[in-house]
């Protein structure tokens, strides 16, 4: 049985072909411009397999609607975006890639329920993705955690560390987490790319505040297993250290963690999280 | 078929026999003062009953060992309460009430699973109590969260309101939620019970300020379709709309709630909720 897997990013889409136990047998990476330039190399891509292919999961950028019933199920809804507003993502799927199930969340979800496959004795636990954004899926007991919508867990508010003078560029917050902690809320305060600031320099303290506070947040409302920290960010040197520090000191001994090397930590799939999850997520729907 | 329920809290222990549509048959109070004076009363209440019950859900104050396999399962932890640190709740009444089946969770789960029972067509939910002190319990798709313990929601840290100059009692974080929003919290800050304190009381402008960054929180995290806040603090008239409007400020217009008045909202089964959940608990241990 072969399965289908769509990890829509706002950059990149990567689609992928997979077998039963989640092994990758043919992919293709496209950029993500417009639904009219995008989607149909997508089709295009999974053309081969109709047929074969009987699930498929899709995990996008959001905002998204996953509420069943709703009158824009399987759109990406009010993201900034502006090409891809109230895109019928799954519409469009369905149209062009008939007779194939399809699981539809977002794409921390989809990355989210990855790592839940690849780590098997981790029932719970909880993915971000510190980026162009900031997003989190968390996983209790085995199961995607939706409501009326998918949870926004980029948008918490923090409190500003003492040395933080910058306003934050979320256009609905200000300084929520991703108005502070972003990609481009970083390179908006210092005037360079995030890549390009040395692990020595001192705003990496000032980051780590910002995420042990979300580590801090997110122990409190699941008390996961393990709460992972994926992303182009999280990637600086010595950074989850200055993070599991940080979360110590506001944790203050309050709640009983795993160790805290093996609770706050960095993906283990880093660059296919999605797409197993977006495998798994299929054959799930077909058990 | 007929259920036992205990509700241990910290001012009271209320205990019930139901039966199988969760209608109260038999119930008593009982002070909660130490494990040696309120234990026997609570195995009295059940004695007659031994042998009709066939299961019991017990919901009790915090922080509890809900972990299965835990050297500690099923004992009351590290609370304030001296006398009940450590004891072993669990074993006390598999000790005394025999051959009966025990599903053991936090209070506010217990109010939480309660709520969600009664409100039929609601599948995720946060039940809040805000009185001595601050929990919450979540339900999504019907199964209450917990990982590798209970969720901690009281223990949020929160922005200061700026008129607020108060420190904080939280033993812990200092100003968490818990340590500015609980009623002991008010009552050190202004030196009266919250009880006392009218309605017009510029105070509770602040107070909401609080618990609406609750509830957002409460949203990014889980999305759920309703969020109910219970407890003595809660009580007080025009609270609620204060918080729905102060949610609507703190949003901006990120998240699409259900309409505010049907998703910031009181408790259904005001006195009663933990004992439902405690029975409807024990019916699904049996299933």
């Amino acid at each position: 049985m072969m399965f289908g897997a769509i990890e829509a990013g706002g950059t990149k889409f990567v689609c992928a072909v997979g077998n039963e136990v989640f092994e990758i047998l043919d992919q293709i990476t496209i950029s993500t411009t417009s639904p009219e330039e995008t989607m149909p190399r997508v089709v295009a891509f999974f053309k081969p397999y109709i047929g074969e292919i009987k699930a498929m999961g899709v995990s996008s950028f959001g905002p998204i609607d996953v509420t069943k019933g709703s009158d824009t199920y399987g759109y990406i809804t009010n993201t900034p975006k502006v090409k891809w507003q109230f895109f019928d993502f799954l519409g469009y799927i369905k149209q062009h890639i008939p007779n194939v199930e399809i699981t539809w969340t977002t794409d921390v979800n989809g990355s989210a329920y990855g790592e839940y496959m690849f780590r098997e004795d981790t029932k719970d636990l909880v993915y971000y993705t510190i980026g162009t954004g900031i997003g989190g899926g968390a996983i209790s007991n085995g199961h995607i955690i939706e409501g009326v919508t998918h949870p926004e867990m980029g948008h918490v508010p923090v409190r500003k560390h003492p040395d933080d003078v910058f306003a934050g560029i979320c256009p609905n917050h200000g300084d929520c987490l991703e108005g502070l902690a972003s990609g481009p809320a970083i390179e908006a305060r210092l005037g360079v790319n995030s890549k390009d600031i040395p692990a020595s320099d001192p705003y990496w303290d000032i980051q780590a505040y910002y995420i042990a506070q979300s580590a801090f947040n997110t122990s409190l409302f699941f008390s996961p297993e393990v709460i992972i920290y994926g992303g182009g960010v999280m990637k600086v040197e010595g950074l989850q250290d200055k993070v599991r520090e940080q979360f110590e000191a506001i944790n203050n001994g309050y709640i009983d963690t795993p160790l805290l090397e093996e609770y706050i930590v960095t993906p283990t799939l880093e660059d296919t999280a999605a797409i197993v999850g977006c495998f798994a997520m299929a054959k799930q729907q077909i058990k």
